[in-house]
């Protein structure tokens, strides 16, 4: 069974806008098993599209159309869908009345335009849009399925992991299928994959992507059942048996991000935080902030570039920074110590390195960051070797920096 | 005349990576007015990548293909091209002397992988690669060409620009190209195209792309003539109509980002900054010190979150935060001059604002920045009202403060 993808519209062949949906529907249909054989683009040209509409479904089982379906005069897959099916529109009631809830939530008037959404082809199946008017379609003829979604991303995507997939995993799998996913930091791919040990122990007969970042690896889970049920149960026990071996590297899950992880912990344990950053030059502070309602949590930052400031700002000696150098354990401690003390905060955090490309010495070579810690009780550094580019070193510097709180949170 | 762009992948059909280079080369295709009628992805299939070929020579006059040129087995795209043009492969000397100085300027031994890049279809004119070992290919058959490039981005980029466009434009127009990019900030893009005027007057036959983003609107211009040193001309003289119009929005040209042309700026009047951030959160520093060498002019940086942080670090008088609020004219100010004065530098910058989406009133709504700027002569604040989500409120601000400085720096 092989499957094609045809993205239709004139901004995507003037390179306007990058096609994200491609790469999206085809990652998950990878994960249901179905192969992607090819992916096509074409414009808002009805021939065209007729072309590529005959050229799919002849060679393929599953045809994914995304674009077109909005409501302007350029917008034509759905004539299209109806000249190659051979069929004329009907009015749909269901999606009337979703479209006029969708409008009328919105204080928007009715029109052409709206009604124009209402309909649908009357050969085909309506597949549902809860987050736009644009209903989906979907054709069958055996076991083969020709299936039209909005190019809107959000909508396409909600409609594709609530709708399309359950219904091919069903039809291809006579199976449902359930993925969560592991966010981990501070711990490089290989390893992770060595510190899970035996991995068809682990899994049992899921399926476990690893995928990499400058921020960390996350590990999604994928699940086929004939049972829902037994399904979430399986996702349950792997990530149980993960857990148990690699607990400690997991932040979070689904799409939290470690600065929301960090954050929605700093909340709960009412621990406030202050940072200190030099190499990072302000990443960690912006990262924390991007968080709407931080302020409940972040006090304050430095962003210490001269060693002049290191000491004003944070009251770290000059002897010290003369006797081991900006990049050193000593002067970490003594900033996150520093900018606490200043702050008083529960904790203070703070990173000195070289993030390169130049400064690096033998010594002291690009990619050393000291990460240093303190709070009532304690403070200490901790050394890391990054590799990358300036960029990179940065993103891996910060993520190291929050997991270093994260962990002494817990 | 029309183009197909044909990418080759596995990683592509599984989603694992975005098709970047197809949007880069359309875009590319349309702005020498070569109409991109279709877009196809296949994976590295000998059958599959036939059947494209077939399909896109057949229907098109511009073929542009890339991916599955490398040196290990799954990369059979230059196989595909000679049983498609029915040729052999033969040593070339150019590109075996290039080859070989490439390895050896990264001290890589010479290998059986090395030798197969040396290898062209005896029917094929090579496409210089300067950036990569495996060379590109170009068939001519007529009037129509089929190009075949690597997938490596920045190698394929620079083959695009560098060799495949001058060569196209020829053929297609006669003529060569010419583009510049002019990047402003601080206007918006109807304000831009008001300033500007009657543009046939301004391009005379250029064109003009309008490029917009939170930190500004790009404009690129394109021209084409039958002559270079007249298009090179002709690019100068709608430069030098388009600044005489809006010159002061104009930072910089090419890919210069906001924050290299003010580091720039800063190094050549050897002037230092420091810069106090609220709402921006550290955003700002991390920009400006995202540059290598930025520790040269900024010396450090406070993001005060907290009124008492502003008092502490800024010496902003509590006082001043009761009566106008912490988003207001005076305490941007205040801070702009409490970090100049603490870190004895010659700059001063603040952002003070509300990036939401929550935290606004009526009186100060969500979008409301004020930037701050002291120097030895002075201090303003400036109002702003942005809208958009909290990232481009944020990144808005940021780019208002930089350009802010930048400004008085002229």
């Amino acid at each position: 069974m092989t499957s094609e993808i045809l993205t239709i519209g004139d901004e995507l062949l003037i390179g306007q806008i990058i096609n994200t949906n491609q790469a999206f529907i085809a990652e998950q249909l990878n994960l249901i098993n179905i192969r992607v054989a090819r992916m096509t683009t074409v414009g808002d040209e009805m021939v065209e599209i007729l072309d590529a509409f005959a050229d799919a479904w002849q060679h393929h089982d599953i045809v994914i159309v995304t674009g077109g379906l909005g409501p302007t005069h350029d917008d034509i897959t759905k004539k299209a869908v109806c000249k190659f099916f051979d069929t004329d529109l009907v009015q749909n009631q269901d999606v009337r009345t979703h479209v006029q809830e969708f409008m009328n939530r919105r204080n928007r008037p009715w029109s052409p335009a709206a009604e124009e959404q209402t309909m649908v082809p009357r050969k085909a199946e309506v597949v549902w849009n809860p987050l736009g008017t644009a209903p989906g379609m979907l054709f069958a003829e055996g076991d083969k399925r020709f299936i039209v979604l909005p190019g809107v991303p959000y909508e396409m995507k909600e409609m594709i992991l609530h709708s399309v997939l359950p219904l091919l995993v069903l039809l291809v799998h006579d199976s449902v299928i359930r993925h969560k996913t592991l966010r981990t930091t501070g711990i490089a791919e290989s390893d992770l994959s060595a510190a899970l040990g035996d991995i068809d122990q682990l899994l049992q007969g899921a399926r476990l992507a690893f995928l990499p970042s400058p921020a960390g690896v996350k590990l999604r889970i994928t699940v086929f059942d004939t049972d829902a049920a037994s399904a979430d149960r399986k996702v349950q026990e792997v990530e149980g048996r993960i857990r148990e071996k690699v607990e400690k590297y997991i932040y979070g899950t689904g799409k939290e991000e470690l600065q929301e992880a960090l954050g929605r912990l700093l909340l709960e344990r009412k621990k406030t935080i202050a940072v200190a950053e030099s190499c990072t030059g302000g990443l960690i502070l912006q990262l924390l902030t991007s968080i709407s309602g931080s302020s409940a949590y972040v006090d304050r930052g430095a962003v210490t570039y001269s060693n002049r400031s290191k000491t004003e700002m944070l009251g770290v000696s000059p002897d010290l920074i003369n006797t081991h150098g900006a990049v050193s354990r000593e002067v970490a401690e003594a900033m996150a110590s520093g900018i606490r003390q200043a702050a008083g905060t529960d904790i203070g955090l703070s990173v000195t390195g070289i993030a390169g490309p130049t400064g690096g010495t033998p010594d002291k070579p690009v990619g050393l960051v000291w990460v240093g810690y303190a709070d009532l009780s304690c403070s200490l550094a901790v050394k890391h070797h990054f590799a990358g580019t300036r960029e990179t070193i940065r993103e891996r510097a910060a993520a190291a920096a929050m997991e270093l709180v994260r962990r002494k949170l817990l």
